[in-house]
């Protein structure tokens, strides 16, 4: 069907980029919950667009919240924040209705919706509705901070330059605070400056970039996930796939891992001042879909922005003509630094929904 | 909660590996559906254990349909098929309560379920429980094939070995065809040979490899699937992290998509013979969610199978000292060509689930 | 959890009575509805205070869209109407924070919310919540009169004043254009007067009055519904009683026909034209939850508004004394004939859920 | 879809009256419960066929636990309990095929599954499927006592003939452990006798009758239970529906509660030793959906059952022409006194699933 996600914390993302607002419903919300809006308005803030690598496209971005609230607290029904949509040009779409963009939804969508689909900026399926998602994200990591649960990412890569990855046994709440001071959010400033440069790069040649990003959890108690279908690679990889452009999720050791031998992969258990650890977390803090209560670490791959001001082969889908098409509007050459906090969004919804189904075993 | 997947048809997994039976129940099946038995023998027996690469654990895996059918025909309601256990050795399980197993879910599950676990043979957490599963894949499968949608898989890698992968825009049915006709399904047999002595060499040593799964469906329409959290990505992705031992699904390009130029990842879009096609495929036939109409080609990492003869560290939960640990019992060096079908299964169940969705709209 | 119905047109409905918004978000509409939004205002208007029989709090009900319209028409993409709330009086409530009003939801939303509720106008217990019901069950019966299926009702009953019933073998859209036409929406207008003055006899008391409405629903295929908890009966009763005052709800003879002989509620089956009917209707059009292709009919009863002028008991939650409480705020006397639309809505939303879900097997 | 019910603990049932087995998954039991088999086998004796008013079809309905239990005690995974039909008669409905029974699923299951239904004493659509929610609803009853919730019912009529009805303010677990003795569930011995006159007048003429059952929860702590859709009127009433030949549910004053006027129906709160509680209790325990810790008391409307030994009037679904049918088989004159515990299940199934919801919050 669409747009919702989790089972006891449910969030559901309406709106299109350029019509007249984006938003998200969540249910679940636990009650009394006072909403630290400037930590929210900081969160945004990552997300939006404005530095030097993103699109000249502003967005205020003010999160209204119409429902769910009550002398700033959430009251225990439903919530919804709203988006108004301030900065729209749906003019610059109007050519593409008939001309699909390599590596966009213009041609899935037209064929799903049967030419009713409203494609201007990508429509629903436009990057622009990760903002509702990171109101969900920073609302579940509020609650999930109160349980001393803390969520960090950093750029893994963006085209060939890779950061260095974090310690899988040892990450913890100083990397992630020390990564949101940066500018970039990566832990070897170094290759955080040859990222500016690839990025730019691209930008000069009208050409974009992909990349990945790792994300990771600490302070998750063993316990929480289920087996199989809700296990906690099931719940994350679930929301994270709804990202835009995000084309593989991998847990722990991943795809290396699995190049590996058992010997080599198995992380062995210990104990440590009275808690079980493992010595090495090649099993991103998840053995059978339950967290271990080591860090769960996991990476998404972002693809490059399809959008790109090379000349492309596309269709025309009236004439079923072959055409060439040079795609105007304004984009980012590279959409990794954004979609950092969306990453650790994903996270925070899937980890709080886990949260909230083992409390009622407890 | 637990084991329970889709939205249009709807499969419910239950049972532990060492307790009287497991099974699965399917809502949503069409009536009417005449139940190809054989093909579905044939399916389960690439799963079962056997093969020269697997555990000495036989199982005859005899499929019982206790609901469901009529005249050898789905009738509309709820199908529920079992599979009884029958070559049960839970006492090489009972010093394993104490003492978690490294890279199993002994410890998590033992915290999540407070002591009352069943890990017998890794309870419901095994591998075991993927038999059900591929009865629900055999099923959509037959179903599928009805409308020339027809999944395939191989070996893309075991250990360091490699096979090398499908052609993502000219893969075919064919393909497949000649897939199952082989003893490892692999493109190149000359390197199935290598996977096998690395196997070999694997189980001489008492250790264990693991491997990647590549996966494609021909024949989709296009308009398949939905934006965000019901996309084609999260779809499979969900299902395909329920198999024990995933922990990486990529679609397309994926992780090395995201090294590369837009303009190399992009799939430029062409007419032939009517049909709207893109020349190359890094897009692994999803864009937004929904089917291109492309081959779809994903790519699932398997970690290497847990249970090792080596020597392990570990902890007894009751005293919580460090312990050494030697795991007995019957397991898989390799588990990764019985998971090929299992992968299968998985994108038939995905697919077929957004198979009846798009029906809604027709 | 909350506030979502539904399986394959899904709506989640948000707000409170005093807050900035309430409104609805449904998935699953298809594209290309050209929303009538003529038809819609007049619905809405059937719901809307201002009727002699209602309360004074006048609320314009301007239905905004904010998602999933696209020139006009559904583009596929969740939808999510918001009507702002102008006319706030929350400072009616504040007393009553501590004194649950008796009938209300006052007190256990004091408990279950933990004192973080918010109990203004009812917050999201309010029958206001019922406005964006209408919103939803309106679109629902734009699509299904596509499929020549028509929803009425009538005020069965006020206090003790009873109108005639359907005749539920021959109730037709003859009668449902009748009844929209009439100030009172029932069958025998002499009742309707008697109705009008009970009305103004229990405002005049400073006293309130229910009623029970009936329901149908015409031009049903048979064949819709699901055996079980996916039955019509489940289906619509799970929405109806969301409404608020609804506490009881029954199809065909319902209560009465528990009465009666086997053979009496049996309905005989005959062809007529070509199609299969039959000759009295005590089943209400469902069989085993599955339409018959014969009228639906279901009648709810509404309880009499709980807001009444008189001084009644209570409690004062926090010295958790005995107190005497007199209810200021707007209010109606009888809310029967705003409900009217209401439950239309209920069965429109139910009928189009089960309308979708036999298209995937068509 | 079909036949599942819960979002915190999900039962889903399966098979066929005259199939392999029927049986029921439970997901979301907490880890740790000794099923108390007595109490179980008490409970579905209850539900069985066998007493003097029933049907002469006996089944032995043993539980089978294939999955959920390990060393007698659920282990946190899906529970499956299988009950196979041992006492199959198929032949018996062969005939019936053709020609659909009145106040039966035979035409609407035909219409639905397209002709490939199995509707051998009703399919899936039998009386027989509750013996699975029966299991279910043992094991909710089982936990839900460990919270001093308790569940009774009793039979408040069959045919005309009426028991009194629960003292809605005083009933409590006295008067469940004086109803459980009886042969018959009712409240006053005498009108108990006059029911089982009534139902031999009906077996003796071929005929049947149908009731109404009441039950009730006490025990209940206030809070329980969600606005809107989640009410525990939808709650309960979507299960209750479920019940094969209920046609309506109503809570507290329900139907006659909508003739009074709102200063009679209205309950006055006061306090009593330090509990909030009401003088009456009209609306059965629930405000908006919530549990007020008043008990908790619904009724619901058992039709005749429309297996009767007339001579009924039909039509051939082949030739379409109208027939005459006199159906055989075994039969219940009147199934009320064995819907009694059906109706329990209900409630607890019900209410396990809104106990476990309001623990997440706690």
């Amino acid at each position: 069907m669409a747009s919702t996600y989790g089972k006891n914390i449910r969030i559901t993302i309406f709106g299109q980029s350029h019509g007249p607002a984006i938003g998200v419903t969540m249910e679940g919300l636990p009650p009394g919950l006072a909403v630290d809006t400037d930590a929210l308005r900081a969160f945004m803030a990552r997300r939006a667009p404005g530095g030097s690598l993103s699109t000249s496209r502003k967005e205020a971005d003010e999160v209204e919240f119409v429902s769910g609230l009550y002398r700033e607290r959430t009251c225990g029904v439903p919530l919804t924040a709203l988006i108004r949509n301030t900065n729209i040009r749906p003019q610059d779409y109007e050519n593409l209705r008939l001309i699909p963009r390599p590596g966009h939804a213009d041609f899935t969508g037209h064929v799903k919706y049967a030419g009713f689909e409203d494609l201007s900026g990508g429509g629903h399926f436009s990057g622009r509705l990760t903002a509702p998602l990171c109101v969900a994200g920073a609302l579940c990591m509020q609650l999930l901070e109160k349980e001393k649960i803390t969520i960090g990412a950093h750029i893994a890569s963006i085209g060939q330059v890779c950061d260095r990855m974090f310690d899988p046994v040892a990450v913890n709440v100083n990397n992630f605070t020390e990564l949101k001071k940066r500018a970039l959010p990566v832990l070897d400033e170094q290759q955080g400056i040859k990222m500016c440069a690839a990025v730019e790069q691209a930008r000069a040649g009208g050409n974009s970039l992909g990349g990945v990003i790792e994300c990771a959890a600490v302070g998750l108690p063993a316990g929480l996930g289920d087996p199989m279908m809700d296990g906690l690679e099931s719940r994350i990889s679930a929301l994270a796939f709804a990202v835009p452009a995000v084309k593989g999720v991998e847990f722990g050791s991943g795809f290396a891992g699995s190049a590996l031998w058992g010997s080599q992969n198995n992380d062995a258990f210990y104990v440590q001042d009275g808690h079980i650890r493992t010595r090495t977390n090649n099993h991103g803090g998840i053995l059978g879909g339950i967290s271990s209560g080591m860090p769960l670490v996991f990476r998404a791959a972002v693809k490059p922005t399809p959008s790109i001001a090379h000349e492309q082969e596309s269709v025309d889908l009236q004439s079923m003509q072959n055409v060439k098409l040079c795609v105007k509007g304004r984009h980012d050459p590279c959409i990794v630094p954004r979609a950092v906090p969306v990453i650790e969004a994903v996270a925070a919804v899937a980890l709080y929904d886990a949260w909230l189904e083992q409390k009622k075993y407890r």
